[in-house]
């Protein structure tokens, strides 16, 4: 394929005003961080090349990347860092599946990120990919704001194990990051199915379809973007190769066990959401009878009532009762009596 | 993962009333059992390391600890029985699938208890740890309140296999409660799907479809939780560890053949419940045929009635039949053959 | 499991009155049959312990066991014959799955006979428990009441092979009963699938959807016996046990052949019951749309034809046409307008 | 079992009256055709044993039977052929699935062979039984009139291969009339899909439900002969028998070739008729609102007239506008006036 | 199978106008494109045997065949490329299923294009075989016009690695031409599910399920083709033969990863294609609901008060309030309590 297809599944989920716009041919930001248990380095690229000096150092080097807007530009850091030219081509192309493959030097990682954009409903989908070699890590995200900031810090403040290891366990961090985003975007899903299920029979707005709709569609793009992470999290624990050291390995093994029962949510929140359209729908059709009961209690008792006004509401000029004192009382006598009959049988029905 | 996710499954399952409340923070609460065919010690530990020299004794020793909201004293205990690491964090972590994994040294299995609080018709989900070492047993709860009472009376009165036996049939025996709790639940749920097949067709409340989704709910719950399980008892009853004396494999086997038609028996009750719905639905439309055809016998036969005694009923000078004597008794004959050939006609539609 | 679970399936399908009532406690009916070529012992047992003189002869033995009520009695077969401990657990525990266990000494099948009480429309459940040993087969049932009357007249007739055969050739034509009563209870929901084809579109009762609930329910009990049965089958034809004679293995191959095109009858059976449920569905819309066209088209031929009636039955002292000869006559001529208008219209829409 | 079941699928699917009805024990018919490339003979044949002469002949012999009628003339035939006794009571059970057996002497198939009847609409089963021994082939239908003329043709006018071939190659021939007869099948399927397809939204005889059901049901039984009927042709071609050559082979894969876009297409079917349905059960709903709509337009436009004319139709003796000479054009005045507004409101819904 | 059946899927969806209408026995169009790195000769071609001369060059040869229609020239090709006459068969047989067969001298390849008529709103499918030979390619089409063009120019303008590069890269460039197509046919289907998206609630013309199911339809032809297709370019990217060379092996590759998103967009086109059939016939309901309530207020406000009027509508001569000179007035005061009941009733229920 010589061009990659840009038409991605982002159109089903366009990225809203929370996302930076960036200007199409802009050069993409770059951001460079470079540390050993000592010392940080932290400093904004302009040049893919600078990136080479600090790869080659023995320190860990973290380049992050913002847009896909500007090739060139990631062409030049794909060559200063060695990558092959489908590499390259996969990262321009946001189309593609998660996946993970081992090119000896490196490991490239594909995975979605996830967002929900709680005003539109909507989820954002973002591509990230990793790139981890000997001692350099590179993510590159199609858009600018990323949710990496809590791994910044924790490198700047040497918190945890992450300043004191190597650069598989900072892929690992990174991916961790991502693992968490689809939990917040799972319990938003959870809080708002439970929200409609303590209300589901009480919808005013006749809008509990779709609103069901948008979470169905929440889920069936977390699926998408859940199964194949895990496969390749499976992939990444159990791959063969030097560049993820043993003491890593548990680490890996943890995240695959947060992946699994994510997957066992979503299938959850799928049947949840498909139990709670059949009992919108079923309220619907008990709400049609209620209005239906109405008609025919006020058809039942109102059409033999005012029938009976018409008979003695006729011209005719010999009619029974009509001059008789008592003719009034009686016919309204009649009719509390069809009244009563209609009344007691609706009861019965226990429709009143 | 650093933090690990305390938003849990149990978000759609509320722990309801029954549990006993802990305050966050407060030590939780230890007991511990040792027992020889000979004697039996038991008590309430608030130093986790007093654990230990019973540990280190001949005897088979069992720590129950409910509630998980102290790290600092799991943390203490897990380091005095030698936990790895990740272990304490699998327990501290409740957003678990069913897992077993063998450390060697010991085994470690997660389970989920599942309850039904009959007032509120939700499930009550428990996590719970089982740590099986060589001559000894620790089980963690999230909450106070276990069912496991039975065996600690089987413990003091030294009836049936359980004194003479090693930790391992303790384990056994823990998971077997758990088991027959989901035996429990499954028969609440037969229970409330035999009432709601008997009175499907008469509900009146208008709510049967939530006392359905109830149920649905109820069946994704226990399925969820059983499945895993499944594979880990027949992990545990194929596992290669000394820590399981041949003796008791046989037991083990029995456990899984109970679990197995518990698997049956939920997608029975999946099938069925689904049954139910369809045969609601279509009673609902039922019900609203038998409405519209009141509407529709009252409007067809009082419609023209009422008009025939309207055209009687104008004012016009001139107007046939007005003056005759008979012309009333026409009027109403003619309205009677009017009633007699639409009940006629309903008759033999069958709608009356 | 200490206790086993007597819960059952049977829950959802309870024994109706085809069965006798024991009394719990009471001592099962045991019936032996001990045959050669040439000759047949027939009897009634009351103490288990007789039936280990016929098993240590040469002749084939069938022992027969009507009741689970009385544990006692089962514990002393259990021993003469020498079964495992944990084979007359299973035994006793009505709720297990179809499954065959090769002891060695012994095989142990556990299979589920069904059976239709035409008159509830319900399927009744009986667990069978066979046990193939060297020159004996021992048959338990739950209930009073078996189907096995024509092996039984076979063996008293020698009609056939089953004389001249071993215990594994009755052991096969045990099963082959339990098979063939599984496609009389088929041919039951086959009949009545094919009379509530006929009638789909013709119910009257309004119970059609609860009918097909009926059957839906017969062929998930159907499937969740049949399924496990078609492995216990196949494993039989091809275990390893010096149990099953050479000559044997074409039966129980045959066997295999006709449990197979069973799970596909009740595939078919499943779908066409689905399929039948949306076409009564659409029955009832097609209804509610009849109905619906009732109430227009009076609605929309009265209500004007009254209004006009109301024009002249007003009091006003100058009105126009009142005092007019043709007044009525025109009048009445608008109305003919009128309804001829509104039923060409519906004559147009084939309303009508 | 020792009585093979008769009750077979064919409940479902009744033979219609296009086959020709045979007298049960009446003798089946018998044809055989034997040829060389030189010459054929073909005779019917009345004593079975007769076509034992032409079996030892060097020349490939076909013997056709149809009708299953007389079980003694078959058991003759079978064991003038040396069939297997099991390969007999599997010609005579007509409940068979699709299968192939490799008896070393013979290859033996089961197929089913469809047809429709285009006035029932209705799927005619009929059970082929094919045994393919070294150089003859037995073939067996249960009914009277078969699709094979063309083949018999074929050999008659030494048309094609088949004349010079083997009896593996007039097998292959065999079953691929018969998979032919499947596509003619799904073509009318196709057909009367196609038919719906274009008329779902005007059907005036409410019957079209029912006409999607027979589709279904048809598709269904499709689907129940040709699955298995795959893996039969699969495991024909990778058979390791002297009885196939290995320039029949391609042909045997040609066959499997033709099967499998035929399981495709009928997986089409089903979806494409489970879409009908749907837009179907939608057009009925929408059908329901247009008739809902004019009962609305109708109340709502004249129930309030008809209330103005009664209040002015009322007796009182003192009524405002009753003795004005404009008091009539003004009430009229009124009505237009709320006839306007109602017309204009449901022009603003877009009713009208 | 003798005559390949011509009765294809293609039954379902028509070819349209766009495709140019081939009388049936004209010789099909035949181009030839031969290149090396230096040259490019273009010829249009009509004695199928011109082709051999440029197959024994050296250089690249690609012969393309629009049409089917003339199975003698197709034949002629065939021989003098040396195709076995099972090639020439599939070939010629339009109703295949996508597959890959590797002949040893050439692969043979059959894929179907799909092609959005954006009038009908119909997929077009033509059948398409790919025969790579050592230096050759032959692509032959059901129909004159296709999807080429940019290859073509490719070679010509001896733009890209296509000219410097063997067959395979150009049977892989043809390939990739098919799947870019499959693209445009899902982008198709996703902007028309986004536009149905955004005016599911606001459908008026009552064929919106309808246009879901043309694109149900599409998904589902769409499905049909890339789900063996993946399976096709999976088995190219693992053949074992000389005619790919290791260097078009990670095309091979990226064409595979750029098939398998496609599947799941498919999965997603169906999952969201269900879930908005479900907002649609809630909003069906809905409405319903609305139109009911119109009716219910009326009526219920209504004919009440036409009763009210009717009763001193009637000719009594002796009735209550008739002649006091507030009656009228009193009469009015009624109703409008009446009328405020009603709706402050309407209101309360929130139906106003």
């Amino acid at each position: 394929m010589s061009e990659p297809t840009t038409e991605t599944t982002a159109r089903w989920v366009p990225h809203a005003g929370g996302a930076v716009e960036i200007p199409a041919g802009a050069p993409p930001r770059i951001t460079l961080i470079d540390y050993t248990p000592d010392q940080v380095v932290e400093r904004e690229v302009t040049d893919p090349q600078q990136c080479e000096t600090f790869r080659k150092a023995n320190s860990v080097t973290w380049v992050n990347v913002d847009g896909l807007q500007n090739p060139a530009v990631l062409e030049k850091l794909s060559q200063s860092m060695g990558f092959h030219s489908l590499t390259l081509e996969d990262i321009l192309n946001t189309d593609l599946r998660p996946k993970i493959e081992d090119y000896g030097d490196y490991i490239y990682v594909v995975a979605k990120m996830l967002d929900v954009d709680r005003e539109t409903e909507r989820i954002r989908v973002d591509q990230l990919s990793l790139v981890l070699g000997p001692n350099y890590v590179v993510s590159i995200q199609e858009e600018a704001g990323d949710p990496f900031e809590p791994v910044r810090n924790r490198i700047r403040n040497a918190a945890g194990r992450l300043r004191r290891s190597g650069a598989d366990y900072l892929a690992h961090a990174l991916l961790d990051v991502v693992v968490d985003q689809y939990f917040t975007v799972m319990d938003w899903i959870s809080e708002r199915i439970e929200a409609i299920d303590e209300s589901v029979t009480e919808d005013e707005r006749g809008d509990l379809m779709q609103r069901l709709y948008t979470l169905k569609r929440a889920v069936i793009f977390l699926r998408k973007s859940i199964f194949p992470l895990r496969d390749v999290v499976s992939t990444l624990r159990n791959i063969d190769s030097d560049l993820i050291l043993e003491t890593t390995q548990p680490y890996l093994r943890d995240l695959h066990d947060h992946v699994v029962p994510l997957s066992d949510r979503i299938e959850t929140g799928r049947d949840l959401l498909s139990g709670l359209q059949d009992v919108y729908l079923s309220t619907l059709s008990n709400r049609t009878n209620t209005v239906m009961k109405i008609v025919a209690v006020f058809s039942s008792v109102f059409l033999p009532l005012t029938f009976i006004t018409g008979v003695f509401g006729m011209n005719f000029e010999f009619m029974p009762l009509i001059h008789r004192s008592w003719g009034f009382a009686l016919s309204v006598l009649g009719m509390l009596l069809i009244v009563s009959a209609m009344l007691g049988y609706f009861r019965y029905k226990r429709w009143l």
